[in-house]
């Protein structure tokens, strides 16, 4: 069949909307018609090219949400015309991480969704007769997108697409790196660093678990306001210090933040995020993705001293399991998303999702690929 | 008064045994008798030079065991004829870090232990009129020490103190790493790097934790011998292999072990522990102290893939409220600590204990202040 799709043809180049071929789904594949998807700082590492595991030409897009059309050979967990929102971290529920109990990281099909292809090794995507790579196991800058079974939660119908969609990656990876990665306990201290999308979400995943000290650090100040609304009780612009910013966060608090997030993807900001934490059992959990090949380096004495150092993907969150019911706590209010959609556009705009994000002018973008 | 004790007078030298003065107790402290001190790779790592905090002269030795000769003002949980182990981390049971119930890393004597003095700011030690610094708060290397009360843990009476001074530090620092800072579960598996006093203690904790597979790695083959007595089951010299140490540990297990232990204090061989550490949940304690300006690093990836890294000090122990139980449990038996005194000597040969210590012939030599 024919999509409409925003197509990467080459790393640093503006998207370009096509109508591209997307094949049937397969064996443990699902057709999806995608309605909204997010636009995410990852999308970009992955355009720009800095991305050493970037594939060109792709179908870009992790961040959607969409109904169900076809599903292929056996799939039964999802049937025409189910809401879903695609998952970048699957879950088989079978392999030894899923059954570990302790982590997200199904591996299910991680190889191949790495390499840019479904499971079988092969694209469903193409564009005048030669395949294009998937993304992420999700693709949503294409109308129709193929997505492993095993990648795909089920939500409610009666959810908002504009806004869940959003739990696909951004504000799911801040909540839950606060519930389940920090663990963050009520009158805990948090410092935040970078307010975008997921710093914003891990603000209120940090009020959400009744913290109290939220310390949010951005140099882009005109952030603060928004990352007030979400419940920041302290905002700090690293420009206005001559001190390292590690150091201005310790003297604000006395020893340090019990926990501090990195939502950049700056490994220098790491090490700051690290350093800043409290002797003897502050935390510090890295969400943002570094750039190829850097690394991140502290004097040993700070964990020594008790500090521990953690990551998190997609918020260690199960996607089949647990996206559901947070769907069910936004569309009960207990999860604000509205405010993190600063712009929306049609399918054609997307080029401009990607300036506004990089102009520090939008919290998200979302592309609607039906018009309202 | 006049003690016999071995004195560091200069980074590099020899100790030497000469006879120093030691004032009485003052407020706050206490006169220990030590009978036994073993010789541990920190005091080595000082007496080097290379630790950017040592000073000199300096009475060194903090893994010891005495007696209670003379009680300062106001000391009332110890007394004159009491069994003690001196702790080079107090427990004052009233400062933030005590009382949070979250770490073992008191500040009471903090400060001033540094600086080498008592909690007043001076010295009790003197040689020919000059002062001497204390070290670690115990310089357990005099026959008589000065020691503030909240570093003295009070143990059985019945205990052989040649084997309990190694619970000052390095047997409790590897037991309770494996029991405090990983909390290593039955079956679990380990790797433990460098197979010291330390690394040995550590196995022997993972086997008293009921760990599956305890796998031990030195370049050193002679201490394997050792190392399958406390519990290990698998040994590996890195220089056996061509590949990287981490590679090797992560094809030995499928996905790395579930908690790995540096107890070298060597930067790149914390990073190997940390790497070979299990995607989704494996953890990196880091025990040994590097040396002065050295920085860990890795690819931060490895911990958003749900690798943890942590450090101890003192395993996590609280000396006071813990140690008793641990002398207790050596004393019965659940603890092993007869296989670590590979030597005893009198204080006169103690540049023999260092001798050994850096030939690799020993794990611990303790010196016996008397003779037996």
């Amino acid at each position: 069949m024919k999509s409409r799709a925003a197509v990467a043809f080459g790393p640093g180049q503006p998207l370009e909307v096509v109508e591209i071929d997307v094949e049937p789904p397969r064996k443990g594949e699902v057709l999806v018609r995608i309605s909204h998807t997010g636009v995410c700082h990852t999308d970009a590492f992955t355009l720009s090219g800095e991305d050493p595991e970037g594939l060109f030409p792709v179908v870009l897009g992790h961040e959607g949400a969409g109904i169900v059309v076809e599903v292929g050979e056996g799939v039964t967990s999802v049937k025409p015309g189910d809401h879903v929102i695609p998952l970048y971290t699957a879950e088989c529920g079978q392999c030894l991480f899923c059954q570990s109990g302790k982590t997200n990281l199904c591996v299910a099909v991680r190889a191949t969704q790495g390499k840019g292809v479904m499971p079988d090794g092969t694209s469903r995507f193409s564009y005048q007769g030669k395949p294009l790579y998937h993304y992420m196991g999700c693709s949503t800058f294409s109308e129709y997108t193929v997505v492993a079974e095993v990648s795909l939660a089920k939500i409610s119908p009666d959810a908002n697409p504009e806004q869940v969609c959003l739990l696909g990656c951004g504000v799911t990876t801040g909540l839950g790196a606060v519930k389940n990665t920090a663990k963050v306990q009520p009158g805990d201290s948090v410092a935040v660093f970078g307010l975008g999308g997921i710093g914003l979400a891990v603000i209120q995943g940090a009020k959400l678990a009744g913290a109290g000290r939220i310390i949010g650090i951005d140099t882009n100040p005109s952030k603060f306001e928004l990352a007030k609304t979400f419940g920041a009780t302290d905002l700090v612009n690293p420009k206005d210090h001559e001190k390292p910013i590690q150091q201005v966060i310790v003297e604000m608090t006395g020893w340090g933040v019990d926990h501090s997030f990195e939502c950049i993807g700056n490994v220098q900001v790491m090490r700051a995020a690290l350093e800043c934490a409290h002797r003897g059992w502050g935390q510090s959990v890295i969400i943002g993705v570094a750039g190829s090949g850097q690394e991140i380096s502290t004097r040993p004495f700070q964990l020594v001293t008790g500090r521990r150092w953690l990551g998190t993907a997609f918020g260690g969150v199960k996607g089949r399991s647990q996206l559901p019911g947070m769907v069910d706590d936004a569309m009960a209010g207990r999860i604000q998303l509205a405010p993190f959609v600063t712009h929306t556009m049609p399918l054609a705009g997307i080029n401009e999702a990607f300036d506004l994000m990089h102009e520090g002018k939008s919290i998200r973008s979302v592309v609607h690929h039906v018009a309202a």
